[in-house]
């Protein structure tokens, strides 16, 4: 439960709000790659933290995020024309760079040329893995892009996806770092849920449904661990990132036979705000040790694939307005929902709720210790921001660098030793060159 | 014409609004039958006076009307499991009985299972002649349901549906109790209207279009006689009941030959507010004497009968967004609007003040009494109730046993004497057993 | 750059505001004649200045605006029959004359009839150039329609033609002033543009893209003379009328040999507030000394010319949720915005900076003069008739008599000498009799 003050602190993202502010201080997964697919491609739209965005790629194939609006008379950038190394307005012809500086002014004569005094409100990018990152905050300020491994692996060994969800970024984060739901929204009632690539894991979420969690407050954020019993002497730890201010990582689930996950494909997601009451919902996956074939790239990357299926603008099909494809006649004998697809799962309860949850009405129990604690840490930066400390967690990048994983232990392991070393993923220096 | 204030009095019925308070008093019809046919069916989403709402039929085919959001994370119960006598919601496996009472809490561990903490708002609920009627109020003041007659006919002998209307409630419960519109709303410039069964009627209403209105406070409400010349000698009187809070009986036509309908089908209306803006229109039917036939179940209660054509959600197909069907040409020379259909003329009229009608700017005449006088009641009793005076009218369940009539008498008749006998309904006793 | 205040004072044009009380001291062009073809023929809705009206014709050939909703009980008038002399509201049968006074008022018996006592609000009209001009103002203040030469033409020398613009009116007015933009908004990168009526036509508006901008204060608004360079000798002029509050004039391209386009047909616009964030672009056009043929007809005033495509409710096809059908491939190779007619381009950059666009934020140059111009003159109007000062362009009605021209003199001619005999229409003596 929060207080409708803080619930108001906790989801309002625009600019000036101290959540705004905070979000300002980190990298944000902006666009895919594959949304400027080429120098002097078509500019797109592009709406983040409630700013009215253009992106566009120039001759040189640098990648500019600027002001939607052009500064002469505010019309919308994005009917522009990307040529010669600069977007430029069909209104009246002026031209901007990927800085945001006017570089050419056609309307004006000569004399009363004024180019160089206009600059254009523009936001510092960088590419990895498929994702255009985007920093927004004060360039004083500004660290490193999260050094996830994944984002550094070679272009076959990893997927980028994004959709729209509806809803405000703070209940989708919630519904990530909730590892409980799991057990019931995402559950079969009768036959096997292709949760994991389609190969045959362990099935201990279903046995027990109400595991033990355990968090621990980490430089990149928290460090989330569910127990299960699973037979009289040893448990069953699923381990989850909470990286913040809004990713979560998926571990795999464990093949039978196997006691970890040590290298086996994982997966991630973040929440970025588009505005209070829309947000962009982000799934990666990596496959560490080896290549995804052709069917797991699409099934973990494909607009059809897992996290799909979504249009040509990422919205995807099964949404509000078709109840997102609920099947009474399935809910009944087959899926716990009714609902096909993991993703739209977990969009229909977290839309359900309405665009901005009322979280003073919520009554939580020991199954939301993840929630309780993802919340307060981000209250607590955000108030810490607002006397002027900055979050050291933006500043943690190469801290980012882990893999979620599941594992078998005795019940007597030291799950805090045993498991955080399989957490680590690759070093800088055992990479493979970055490959865009 | 009324003040804004009393306007807004009038027609604000959220929770906590005084008219709100009111109609809580009350008990409403909430759902057809039909949409939970059966134990354990698909639970429906539904709005009442301003509250989002699920209700469920259990195992035991108990009905449930319960608040919509599960008070754990706020997920709606829409998308709930209805199963073993309870509705179960889909994001951590909570379930509630039809009183709202936490049954399960599996996503807690035994130690921690806080379940009989939780219950969720729940209201009270009946079913009687189709409908399925809800209590919203304070339960130390609930009343017996209102004793309709035809709610208690066998089920061929009555029928209900509703449409959606897109206004607020009290301008379409004006539409009811106001019997002037019916000579030119509902009229035709040629051939036949086929107001009543179609059977062949007395074609009074268009020739004297301005009757003399007689209204009389009653222990349900409002008795609304309307007077109209018939030769030289005799009155044709139609009376219909306009019943607290938003009932109307709408009188037969009387066939040729006959002088009063006391056996003949009636109809009654009831406009249910889902929010200040948008509206439940029912239409109920009753043929005390004997079963209607198939044509006629179909053309009272169908989808595609008298009170239609509705989709699947009860929706008009004729709405604002096609101008209700109209048709000029049609308009020119056959019906007096152009539209077909009495419940689609009226819809067009009374959604096309607006959401909410400013009374603020009427010009109300001699033929608006019916009108005047069932506000004038509803704004007494509201701010009595604000006084803390209960509505005796919501007590007054057995009073609501009236037939609507209409009938031929001579000029000096008394009216109140001779007509009231035929307007009362079948005793408890003389009742056949309910059927659902 | 304008301040928020005055921003606000520009373009908020409801009843009350100080714009709305200037802009109702003018005539508006409200309907197309071709919307009320014939006596008794079908009303229709209209939005003018934030208010909701019906207009209908009545059986002598009477045009009538009225409030739209009906004083009695506040049905819409849309919905009524306009039938003898009236149109009648379908609810309760009132009938209401061109003038809005009630005529007849049948739901009354006579003793009580109270209809010499309801009058509607009605506005004054006049049919001019296939168009239905209205008034809106204090009746004391009521001026003259203004005496454009357009509309005295014969049918066959003049077409008018409205679309639906989802934007305040001033946007779209400062693109109409703004004689800069066409250089780059409406020019092409290969081919020739069809901006003429389909002639050759002189293409110095490319070769020179930032003319100079001369602007001369006169009765009826400003006049705009746009100067490029021709030679070494000649100056290429553009001139083009503001005639206040809302027009402008566009001068026809001039033909290779010529001079001037001294008789030459010319065309103009009008943005009419429908409210707030909705405006009806009108689009005029003359030819003051000889018929168009019908395919010129056609392309000037039919709902797939020039000036369209727009459906039958004048709704442009090309519009916001389609982008205006930007083709980028297009847009590389052949016309400068990839957006196909004159009027889309326009809407496009216009409706782009969304629905009322923000000032404050605007960086204008010396391209900017014709439109810093006509917000100066505007202003002014606004704040002198706050504190009383009645505009005198609005009575300045035959000052409006006047052409636009495109002409060609040596640079050291007097243009203000040489041209301005130019530029005015036929004298009213001139003129042929009238015909709708």
């Amino acid at each position: 439960m929060l207080s409708p003050e803080d619930n108001e602190l906790l989801t309002s993202i625009g600019p000036g709000t101290p959540m705004g502010n905070l979000l300002r201080r980190f990298w944000l997964p902006g666009l895919l790659v594959a949304e400027l697919p080429a120098p002097d491609c078509a500019p797109v739209r592009l709406r983040l933290l409630g700013e009215d965005l253009v992106a566009f790629c120039d001759s040189n194939g640098e990648i500019g995020i600027l002001d939607a609006y052009c500064p002469h008379r505010r019309a919308h950038l994005y009917y522009g024309r990307n040529e010669e190394c600069g977007l430029r307005c069909v209104y009246h012809g002026w031209k901007f760079n990927v800085a945001g500086q006017c570089i050419d002014m056609p309307s004006e004569p000569p004399e009363t040329d004024f180019k160089q005094k206009i600059k254009l409100k523009s936001y510092s990018t960088v590419v990895r893995g498929n994702v255009i990152w985007v920093y927004m905050g004060p360039t004083d300020v500004m660290p490193e892009p999260p050094d996830f491994e994944w984002s550094f692996l070679p272009s076959n060994q990893r997927t980028s996806i994004k959709r729209l969800q509806q809803c405000n970024w703070a209940q989708a984060v919630e519904g990530g770092v909730d590892a409980s739901h799991v057990s019931f929204l995402h559950s079969q009632i009768s036959g096997e849920a292709r949760l994991n690539f389609g190969r045959k894991m362990l099935n201990v979420m279903t046995d027990d449904r109400h595991p033990i969690f355990h968090t621990e407050e980490t430089d990149y954020g928290i460090l989330i661990g569910a127990r299960r019993n699973i037979g009289e002497d040893n448990f069953y730890w699923r381990f989850t990132q909470c990286l913040l201010p809004f990713y979560n990582m998926i571990p795999p689930g464990l093949l039978e036979g196997d006691t970890d996950t040590r290298t086996a494909p994982y997966a991630g997601h973040a929440w970025v705000p588009i505005d209070d009451e829309n947000t962009w919902t982000w799934s990666f996956s990596a496959s560490p040790s080896e290549a995804f074939n052709d069917e797991l790239m699409d099934l973990q990357g494909g607009k059809n694939g897992m996290w799909g299926p979504v249009d040509d603008d990422y919205k995807p099909l099964y949404n509000q307005s078709n109840d997102f494809g609920l099947d009474r006649e399935n809910q009944r004998s087959i899926t716990y929902t009714g609902i096909q697809g993991i993703p739209n799962q977990d969009a229909a309860v977290q839309e359900s709720m309405g665009p901005i949850v009322d979280r003073s009405k919520e009554h939580l129990g020991t199954s939301d210790t993840a929630v309780i604690a993802w919340r307060k840490r981000l209250l607590k930066m955000v108030k810490q921001l607002e006397k002027g400390i900055e979050p050291s967690e933006a500043a943690n990048h190469d801290s980012y660098n882990v893999r979620s994983v599941s594992m078998i232990s005795t019940r007597d392991a030291d799950w805090r030793k045993e498991i955080k070393k399989l957490m680590v993923g690759l070093a800088p220096e055992q990479r493979p060159p970055e490959k865009l």
